[in-house]
């Protein structure tokens, strides 16, 4: 039933050692054999992921996991602060620690275009396996497909992450209160600007940085420190500031009242925005959490905040209204007020 | 600090109705708002879900848990027998069945192409309800990005699943022993056949169809009738039989004798694969399990497999040896050997 080996063998790709991504990388077959084990397991390697099996098995304590799952398109693929690696990696345990879970393991789902320089995946995965590695979090399975050149944009990215939640700590996206405190732990806008920066080749007096960074430190002293006062918590990415906190009044059905003067916006950043017509509310964060807390417990979680260096600057910029139920509503620093609204669709594409 | 929130929106998309997916989708603003709750909440719903958090949490026991991820990047994204979504959802549960784990949790991550067709979109995430609920599978998580036009092929999909292990039933990769029978659950080469014909324009006497299937069943009766006695199993899908059968003689360090006579290929699909010069032993299967079976049990194992319609064509073709250890060596029809050899690159890409 079989032809020869040879037929088979006709339409293959030759495996001849390139710089590149060939589509024979994505095969199933040697290549695809060599990648792993060339390009991912000396950076990757664990006892889990040595196992090359269909599925990672891991021991779990009976209570309950958090799982997010994260694709990352970002373009360009490289920018000041980061790489489309650690991004994928702090992004995904970031939203495992938004529910107050402690990330445990991660996956990566690899969508290659043919000639992608096989430098720029390796400084990617290692980026990834340095960010991973210092949240002690396990990356315990991934897969590799490849796409002709022209059918994507160098790479795109899957994280998965599994976390482990604890009990007493719970935050929610719908338990935000009347009378909360809001707490935004660092300046806003610096991801998103750096991207834009990195891809329209702008040149500011000072470099934009994305502020990507892993939040779990933050949240564990927020758990140690206030506890279950925190009643929610979100990163304010894709959309921003006010993409987030429109969610949060949404979801819990309050109101927020911002404080513009409380929102810090690097000046650098501000000169960015301004000169290019973008609002800093909806430009994405990477670094950030905002934080609806107990009022009684607002100046310890401030405290708790600014005791790591993510959060020196973080400050209370509002708090949650039985006004409005569903709004955001920022009191500008001359005392008028405006509903900061959802945007209907893109300020920046592919940000993250 | 901010602009005014007209110049935020001067550069959104507008938010007009039309049939196709457009870059805002991806925003992260009112327009992502709109495509998860037209388009997928009624299709997906679940109380998970419904939290739109920022993580999914979920119950477990104490044990272990078996994570698999998968991206897919098929083309043509619909094929006689299924879509990408169909494709997903049996590709991801079937890498958990593999290692002997119930499946219960699936996320999904989409990478849309701008301009693909939404009514598309629905059938793909139509299919993917339905796969999932079949077996039982609640998907729990979600993130949807768009990049430009040109920049993918319609859409790529990860799927990661978590499944729960049970004890005493734990197929591994290098757990096959010298002895140990080799049984296939059915006809190969169906999948990548089907994909090659849609992709290609090709017509044959009789179409083909994918065979891509939940394979749960099959080893949810395997482990309830010879349980243990399975020490290995996987589903040949990219590489097919042929890589399949490598990686698990390379891991378990075993030789494997594959008796040609034994591997059925349908007619129609022997025909394109003939047509077209490939070998039917290295084109992927998406419906279809190898298991490794103690020698005592593996009468028990056929009739286990043949009592499912997935499996009513399943077969012991060959064994495991002492001889040639990692390799896998075809005894033809004709009573000669040749080793059958991994492929160095790709035989037929983009085929899952």
């Amino acid at each position: 039933m079989t032809t020869s080996l040879a037929s088979g063998v006709s339409c293959a790709t030759p495996l001849v050692e390139t710089d590149r991504v060939q589509l024979g990388h994505g095969s199933g077959g040697k290549m695809s054999a060599a990648l792993l084990r060339d390009r991912f397991m000396p950076l990757l390697d664990n006892p889990v992921l040595r196992q090359c099996a269909d599925a990672a098995v891991v021991p779990v304590e009976a209570g309950e996991i958090a799982i997010s799952t994260d694709t990352f398109v970002v373009s360009p693929l490289e920018f000041p602060g980061g790489n489309i690696g650690s991004l994928a990696v702090h992004g995904t345990l970031n939203d495992l620690a938004m529910m107050g879970a402690r990330p445990k393991f991660l996956t990566a789902g690899f969508v290659l275009e043919e000639g992608l320089h096989l430098d720029v995946l390796d400084r990617v995965v290692a980026a990834m396996a340095t960010a991973a590695l210092a949240n002690g979090v396990a990356l315990i399975a991934g897969d590799t497909k490849v796409v002709e050149r022209g059918r994507a944009d160098g790479l795109y990215l899957n994280t998965t992450g599994v976390g482990l939640m604890d009990g007493a700590f719970r935050p929610r996206p719908d338990a935000v209160q009347n009378g909360d405190v809001l707490i935004i732990s660092g300046p806003v806008a610096c991801h998103g600007m750096a991207i834009m920066s990195a891809r329209e080749g702008l040149e500011f007096e000072a470099e934009i940085r994305s502020d990507s960074a892993c939040l779990v430190p933050l949240v564990e002293r927020l758990r140690e420190r206030v506890g279950s006062a925190v009643h929610a918590m979100r990163d304010p990415t894709r959309g921003g500031l006010a993409s987030a906190l429109n969610e949060l009044a949404a979801t819990s059905g309050i109101g927020v009242l911002l404080h513009e003067g409380a929102v810090v916006v690097p000046p650098p950043v501000a000169a960015a925005c301004e000169m290019l017509g973008l609002d800093p509310l909806y430009v994405a964060n990477e670094g950030v959490l905002v934080a609806f807390v107990a009022p009684d417990a607002a100046p310890e979680a401030l405290a708790a905040l600014r005791s790591h260096p993510l959060g020196t600057r973080a400050a209370v910029a509002g708090h949650a209204v039985s006004d409005n139920p569903g709004l955001v509503v920022l009191r500008t620093t001359i005392g008028s007020r405006r509903v900061v609204d959802m945007l209907p669709g893109d300020q920046l594409p592919r940000i993250c």
